[in-house]
This record gives C-alpha cells, sequence and structure tokens, in this order.
C-alpha cells in the first residue's frame, strides 16, 4: 500500500486524515453541534470516504448525519445501478441512515434522455442536476447542511477552469461553504476542501470501504482531463502547490473580487415554479426540466 | 510558409496584423500622437517585430521612435553579443535610432556575474534586471513611453503562473499600460497585449525580419515551460482560449481586484538611491546591485 510519501503508520495516517478534515470543518465554520448533515454520496472513493470521515466526527462534534444517493438513470456500464448499490452497502457498514431518490421518478427524466435531447456537454448537464436535485431532496427532509464530497483537486480544477474563462460569477462560487440563501435551504458544504484526492484513496482503502471503481460512461468526453493532468504534473514538481493555488484564492483573491463587486453581486431570489433559489424568475434547472420533456414529448 | 490557418495572402496577413496591434495601441490609449517611445529590443522576432509594426505605425500616428538594446553580458553562445548585433541590423534596416546600453559598465555586474553569486533563478534575475534598466534608461533619455514586446501567450502564461501562486500583487500588474508612477519616469505599454505568438512569428517571417533563433542559454531551466504546453494545447483544443482568458482578466477579473483592493494598494515612491519607483524605502534592483557588488568584492 502506498503511504503517499507520508511517513507515518496506517494508524497515524487515519488520524492525520480526519484530523485535517475537523480542522476543514472548524476553520470554515461548516457544521454546528445539533445541525442535521446530509452527505451526497455517489458510491465513488470521495464520497464514500467522507461518509465514513464525518460519520466519526458526528460522534466527536454532536451532528445528526444521513446519506443520500441520487439515481440518476445511467444505463451504459450498469453504472447507475452499480452505484446506487454501492452507496447503500457503504451506508449500511457505516451504521448511516439512507436515501435513495431516482430522478426520473422525481423530474420524470434520466439522465440519459436528458443527454440525448438536450445540446449540451453530459457532465455540464448532469452537475446542474446533481447540484439542483441535492439542494431540493434535503430541503425537503429538513436538512441544515449538505455535504458532498469535492476535493482539492476538483477544486483547483474548477478554479483553472473559471481562471483560463474569466468568468467570475463562476469563481465566487467555489467556496468550501455556501451559506443558506433562502429560508430553509441548506448550507452546502466541502468538507475535503483541503484534502488531496491520493489521500482520501489511501484512508478508503485503509478503511476498507468498498467503492465504485468504474468512472462514469459519459466521462470519457469531458474536457477537464488535460486540466487534471496539468495540475498533477505542477503538484508533483512543487509539492503543495493545488493547496497554496486554494488557500489563496478563499484567503486573498476571492474577498478581493467580492468587495471589488459589491452590489453587482445580485441575492438570489425563489424560482417562480419550484421556490428554490435563482437569478432570475425561473430556476435555471426549471427551465432545463420544461425543454427537456417537451422534447420528450412528456410535457 | 504557414498561413497561421488564415484564409489570408501574404498581403493582406501583414495589414489584417498590423491593423490589430494599432487596435490595441488604441484601445489601451498606449500613445498619444507626439509622444516619444522607445522599443526595448532584444533582437528575438518579437520584439524585432514589434519595432516594425510601431516603425509603421508611427508614421500614421505621429509619434517619434528609437529602440534600446540591453548588452546583458551573457557569454554563453555569444548570447548576448548575437543579440545586440541582430538588434543593430534590425533597427537599421528599419531606418530606426537605436541606443545600446552595457548592463555591466551602467550597474557594474554582468548577468553571469550576478547568476554566479544571486541565489536566484536566473529568469527572475533576468526579469527584474531588464525591467529596470530599460525604465532607468528610458527616463534618462526623456522618452514618455517604453514599449516591450510581450505577447498574449506571454501574458497569459504570465496570468496563468499568478493565479496558481495565488499572488495578488503579481496578478494586477499583467496589464496592457503601466502609467507612469512618478514624474519623469515613462508609462510602460505592451503593443502585442493581444497578438498571438504564432502570428508575431509569421510577420517577422514575411516582412524578412532576421532575428535571433537561438534561445537564451539559461531558458532551460526555467519552469514556464510546463505553462506554455498547457495553454498551446488548450488553445488549440479550443482556439481564442488566450485571448478570452487575457480579455476576461483585463475587462472583469482585475478591475473587481483594484476596487476590492481599495487602500491596500500603495502608490510607488522614489527609491532613495535611485529615483525609480519603489514599494519600499531603497527599491529591490538597488538593494540587489548592493549584494551582488559585495559578493563580487565589487562595493
Amino acid at each position: 500500500m502506498r503511504q503517499a510519501n507520508l511517513p507515518l503508520c496506517k494508524e497515524h495516517f487515519v488520524s492525520w486524515f480526519e484530523r485535517r478534515v475537523e480542522r476543514t470543518v472548524r476553520r470554515y465554520k461548516m457544521i454546528a453541534p445539533g445541525d442535521k448533515v446530509l452527505v451526497a454520496v455517489s458510491g465513488g472513493k470521495d464520497s464514500l470516504a467522507l461518509l465514513c470521515a464525518l460519520r466519526r466526527l458526528s460522534e466527536r462534534m454532536g451532528f445528526e448525519l444521513a446519506a443520500l444517493t441520487l439515481d440518476l438513470g445511467i444505463k451504459g456500464n450498469s453504472y447507475s445501478d452499480e452505484s446506487v448499490k454501492m452507496a447503500r452497502g457503504g451506508a449500511k457498514a457505516l451504521g448511516v441512515e439512507h436515501y435513495v431518490v431516482s430522478i426520473e421518478e422525481r423530474y420524470g427524466f434520466t439522465l440519459d434522455e436528458a443527454v440525448e435531447v438536450a445540446r449540451r456537454p453530459p457532465c455540464s448537464l448532469c452537475g446542474l442536476l446533481k447540484r439542483y436535485a441535492l439542494t431540493d431532496v434535503a430541503r425537503e427532509l429538513g436538512f441544515d447542511v449538505l455535504a458532498t464530497g469535492h476535493t482539492l483537486d476538483d477544486v483547483a480544477r474548477f478554479l483553472l477552469a473559471s481562471y483560463l474563462s474569466a468568468s467570475i460569477q463562476e469563481l465566487i462560487r467555489l467556496t468550501p461553504v455556501s451559506p443558506s440563501e433562502l429560508p430553509g435551504v441548506p448550507r452546502r458544504v466541502k468538507p475535503f476542501y483541503e484534502s488531496l484526492e491520493e489521500h482520501i484513496e489511501l484512508y478508503a482503502n485503509i478503511m476498507g470501504l468498498k467503492y465504485m471503481r468504474d468512472g462514469c460512461p459519459y466521462a470519457r468526453t469531458a474536457p477537464t482531463d488535460r486540466f487534471r493532468s496539468f495540475l498533477d504534473q505542477v503538484e508533483a514538481e512543487s509539492p503543495g502547490m493545488k493547496h497554496m493555488m486554494v488557500r489563496g484564492y478563499v484567503k486573498h483573491i476571492r474577498p478581493a473580487l467580492i468587495s471589488g463587486l459589491g452590489t453587482k453581486i445580485k441575492p438570489a431570489r425563489p424560482c417562480s415554479k419550484c421556490g428554490l433559489p435563482s437569478s432570475g424568475e425561473v430556476c435555471s434547472f426549471c427551465r432545463l426540466r420544461s425543454r427537456i420533456l417537451r422534447a420528450l414529448g412528456k410535457a
């Protein structure tokens, strides 16, 4: 087993890793004692490792924990069926209550159908769909906090993409904590904001977690692979670079941008169709959903 | 001869290229009629192409033009000797007055000596030295404007490096125009801020310019090659990306940062030793110079 260049034995690695997650949770005030926390679990290593780490932290910090898995309806490689199975097994092994919500039952279409009719890259569609559905379900179930398994590597990659496209609106969103925008809507947190994927994988393996090893069949079309390998190479040459990039963004760049944008940042208002936070009259998910249902002849 | 994917004949390419440079010069108010403009010419394709394009623009816009070459004292591959020769030939062919200033005569040490005694990467040393010396000489000769051959590719690469290191002070400096910070100090401009190197090279070749083809012997140690190849790959996949990245920075990101930083940006004051703009009591060049001269036993 790789030791991730850390001169630590298994037990010390686990406690080092979990202490780092706890530090991130406390540093950014992600979770308060008594909070009801819902963890988005895809069945992959990052989200199952997050569920495991938060399970152990929940006892020390005193918050409630449950897991939610979206059945996206991806047929290729039985991807969604396998994901749900893995997530269910993981939650059971950790003794965490587990919700499974079918996108098709809830919104009337599968991701496969959306990919077919919407003229948009699959990963962008899926991102919008998951972000919306997780918040939607977490609100309905009355959770205070929605935790996702976004890693330091994910954040660095999104940051890089936003810097290249110079899209300030995306840039200011890449925060460890997104506060609740409307009453009843949970705040979203990323407890792995300061954790590298290589350490998360090591942790998942040491803890004996069983996770999906196959990637999503759509991911092959993602253009972010180049970003990933570039950042991995720079990190290999200058260890700590990803951390410096993300930490510098949170500490220096984002605050300056936010203060500079001032009143140009519009607060969210409730979507007139679904009530979730929106920048316009109808939120982007509801607009997308109408388009998809019309194209499928279901509306 | 490559046609840079533009469906243009040579004559139309030249006028398209020069119009773009003129648009950049006017868009960012780099040069006003009557200005005395000094072009920094290293002898490479970018700076000689800049001298050529500005030579032709100077007639239409009515500004004065001269060229300045620094003899840095790099012995490897007779690099500095060749550079000065190329620059001299280019300026002569274009009928532009040409100044050559020896770093050793002016400041008491060569770049080779500086590299030997200063514990700093050669490219960073050279950057500081050139930036300082060009401004210093341009001020002494009474020029209003100092023009450098920084390209769109250069700016994109510096931007990327500054985003990764999250160094806000470097980030806000990557402007097309740096206004004069103190009376008598020229403003610095980058007329190739919106021009790609592949187009500059094509222009230099069509115009029959003779330029240095060998790179600097120190450049092999530069870590920016990875940045260069990453950006080139992304540009190849998404043509226009470098332009979008740099334009988005100038239009959106930098203004927000500047307004957000507010009073945290300290105006420059004259260095107590040399009088050029400095952030502290003594400027970083004068501090470096003292250190180098002491280490060389010359002070």
